[in-house]
Order: C-alpha cells, then structure tokens, then sequence
C-alpha cells in the first residue's frame, strides 16, 4: 500500500520569474505514489503581515483601496511585506500600520499565523492585534499607494464580515478569530 | 487633491503564461494620481470551492496531504476547483466532497465568498457548509492526489485552529466564521 503524506521529491527546479513582485519556480516532483509531475509551479513571495489595529476609544482602523485583481475597492485591514531591513515581522507591521494610516503605539501581540495557499505560496502571513493605538502622524504613503483610512465601530465591522464585504482571506480570518474568542457575535 | 479608490487604467495587457495551472497577466496601468505601474502581475484561475462537511454525528470531515508551497503536511477542508462542466460552485464542492473523501448526501448552503488575494488573483472562493453527511463511496482520487480522510471532533478542530495549525487562509476563516456563529468558542 502507498504511503500517504509525504514529501514529494523535487527532481529538478527552475525559475520561470525572479522579480520583486514575482517570482515563479517550476519543480518537476514525484509523488509518494510514484506519479510524476513534471510542472508543478511555485509562487515564492516574502513574508506578510497584516494587523487588527484598535484605538483607544475601541474603534478599528481600516483603510480602503482598490485591488486589480478582482477590480474592486473594498475596506481592508492594514497590510503589507516585511522588507529586508525590518527585524521581525512585528517591526514590519508597525511601520506599515504608520505608513499607511499615521496610527502608532499601543499594546501588539502576534494573533496567528496563516498561509495564503499552502499549495502554491512558500510564504505565511503574521497577523497581529494592536490594541490602544493612537493617530501620530499623516499617512506616508508610496507613489503607487492610493489608499484612505477609515475608523470603523465593531458592529460597522461585524457588518462588513457578514456581508462578505472583507473578502481577503488573510483579513476574515483573523477578524472572525477576534469576533469568536471575545464572544462578539 | 486626488480622487481616492478608484479603478485602475490599463493601458496594455499581455499573458506571460497561459496554461491550466498558471495564467500569468502583466497589466500596464495608471493609478488615479497618475503614476504608472508599468508590470503589474496578475494570477488568474478558475472559482475555488471549498466545504465544512459535518456528519450526521457531528464530526468534520477533514483531509490530509502534503502541500508543496510550504513543504508542510496539514489537516485541511476538501477543497478544489470548479470545473468548466459544474454547473455551479455548490455542484463543484458537492463533486469534490465525494471524490476527495468518499461523502455526500446532508444539507448545504453557501456559508460566505472570500478572495484568496484580491491585489492578485482574479478568482473567488465559494465556502459551503454540509451538515448530515454521510459515507457513500470510497475515495476516487486523481493520479496527482494523495490524501487521507479523518474525522475530527469539534474539540480536534478547536485544538487545531488556536494552534495555527490550519494554516490556509481560506480554510481558517469559514471555520472561525462557524465557531463565531455558533457561539462555540
């Protein structure tokens, strides 16, 4: 009998794309079974973060932005890549929370970590929860962002996740996390 | 001052890959404050499906298989892709449940749409739940699948999304979802 859930074995990997924003590996693998797959694609990508930021007056802030893959603006947690020079994920979710939308200090802690497809992505996502945040500065944003901020009461956001209206994975479940273990619903 | 959240101008668009496993699209767009991005990638795949399937016993009907992306093997929903020749995404979900793992019958609605990555991907991901399913075949697998079949408690699925051991996204947040509404937590 077959073994289940093993490793497959990569017999030989190339990259199809190495650029910042997108990098292909195609591996030929063999499964446990012994069936081949001579193009089996890899999307390898840098680390995410994405945070719950709370102010002290208990609202939750969210940006709002167009996204081109499914060609839709919608309201989002505040997101983005860990870079090189930040020491640990949670460095790179505070600067891209004040980046983003000027909110700063308070109390964070590391809330789960996930993968944005186990399957294709090498990387995972560290989702954070900042709580007691303050509005420090303007938004610093790049020439390619065009984003705004949004405070948003939790029955706004418990309305939104109900109404599918956060459809980025990444977001729902960590929102739907807080929503389940501090009994909101 | 800018216009905030409005749709992208592309002005030129072409596939870099075009096959059923990766269709690569490198847009040429304008931003709504004029600036340019002159490559920006986008993923495009078919609707996703996946499904919550409770047995008339009230244990989950998970999976488990090795995921190539991360290199990691991990509990997960049945999950697949709707296929040109389903006539809807609860028919793919219904097709995959008793292909992946052998069940079938029960009740089943949409439980929320989600977006694996809406800056990149152009698809969404229909999550079903079933209740009352039940064992109506063995597996029928693909030559390129190797999975097994496990029936968890409500507790085994506790334990495993507080230890970030459901790591996909689209998978964690349906579950979430469900433990919120059901008051489970």
């Amino acid at each position: 009998m077959e073994e289940k859930n093993e490793k497959w074995k990569v017999i030989s990997s190339e990259y199809l794309h190495n650029e910042p924003w997108l990098t292909v590996r195609k591996d030929h693998v063999i499964l446990p079974n012994g069936n081949h797959i001579p193009a089996y694609y890899i999307l390898e990508y840098p680390e995410w973060v994405n945070v719950i930021a709370i102010t002290r007056e208990g609202h939750f802030v969210f940006i709002r932005q167009y996204r081109h893959g499914i060609q839709e603006v919608s309201y989002e947690l505040c997101a983005g890549v860990c870079e090189k020079e930040d020491a640990s994920p949670l460095i790179s979710a505070q600067r891209e929370l004040l980046e983003e939308t000027g909110y700063g200090n308070g109390t964070w802690k590391e809330y789960m970590v996930l993968s944005p497809n186990p399957s294709t992505h090498t990387n995972l996502t560290h989702c954070f929860i900042a709580t007691d945040v303050e509005r420090l500065s303007d938004q610093h944003l790049e020439a390619t962002e065009d984003l705004s901020v949004h405070l948003l009461t939790l029955q706004q956001v418990k309305d939104l996740l109900q109404g599918d209206a956060i459809k980025q994975a990444l977001m729902a479940a960590p929102l739907w996390k807080y929503i389940a273990e501090n009994k909101l619903f």
